[in-house]
């Protein structure tokens, strides 16, 4: 599978199979995450991984209940995994401010895109979350008051019969110009 | 070429040969990055793809000159790739705010990833570059005051004999629990 192929193959899946998912694809796609490149190097990211049904079970219902339900999907997958967002190093944190732009979210977004890329190459399926009770997940998580958590990912085998479905995107001429 | 071996592969690359980068190889990158994944499908970005000499140079000349100077590599680069942040939907915007994270940051990290990884699986080398004098840019390329660009990609085949640096990471104990 070349990577166009890969890219045009990840999707935004919001139906689980119950199946659960290998440690090893969790740790492959943790690798390809922790390879990601950052501003100055700062890898300003963490990962809690959230396999145990007990804890999932607990998280999920908290994080997407209330106005957040419009994500409730993510209670049926069988792992969530939570992105946590570090504060980036000194240099890329001076940048960052005199450019006035926090290089850690585009950071976030690169990494948090590796791992997603790296599951669906293992036939797996994710969905990006950024809507969600982050206090209630940092409660249940016992993580400190300040710390954030931007993204959950939700994250399993795509249930029986589910397709691929079509890619709804702007047209090239409308997002590049060539000079 | 799987996908961790991509990954692998794409590292910042700061020393160009003058060869230039074929039209079809860039057009794949910007359909790597059309298809990225963003919060509610906003697309918020836009790409100028500088090719010609004249324009590249005087864009490279001013974007990299004075405090900026430090990635004075990238006027080596055969192309220079514009990214531009535009305003996310309605949805992700409101989202975003009631979050206190501008989701299109993140969506910028995704979409200029998948244009880097294309590069990468082209034989191509690219730098993320986010420390340049965006003002410049913006007076060079005509684009409104308003305008965010936040990130510059150089791209361009790799000088001979360079070689793929090892990647320094913090080991994945450091940025990954499973609970």
């Amino acid at each position: 599978m070349n990577f166009l192929e890969l890219v045009r193959k990840r999707y935004s899946l919001r139906k689980y199979a119950p199946r659960p998912v290998g440690r090893a694809a969790l740790e492959r796609c943790i690798e390809a995450a922790r390879l990601a490149p950052s501003a100055c190097n700062s890898q300003p990211w963490r990962f809690i991984v959230v396999e145990s049904t007990e804890l999932r079970e607990r998280l999920a219902e908290t994080a997407f209940s209330g106005i957040y339900k419009m994500n409730q999907f993510a209670c049926r997958a069988p792992v969530l995994v939570v992105m946590i967002r570090e504060t980036s190093g000194y240099a890329a944190r001076l940048g960052g401010t005199l450019r006035g732009v926090p290089y850690s979210l585009i950071d976030l977004g690169i990494a948090g895109e590796h791992f997603a890329l790296q599951a669906a190459e293992e036939g797996l399926g994710t969905c990006w979350l950024g809507w969600f009770n982050e206090r209630a997940v940092k409660n249940i998580l016992g993580l400190n008051r300040r710390t954030r958590v931007d993204i959950l990912f939700s994250v399993g085998h795509p249930e029986e019969g589910a397709d691929l479905p079509e890619k709804k995107r702007k047209a090239a001429a409308e997002m590049c110009e060539y000079r």
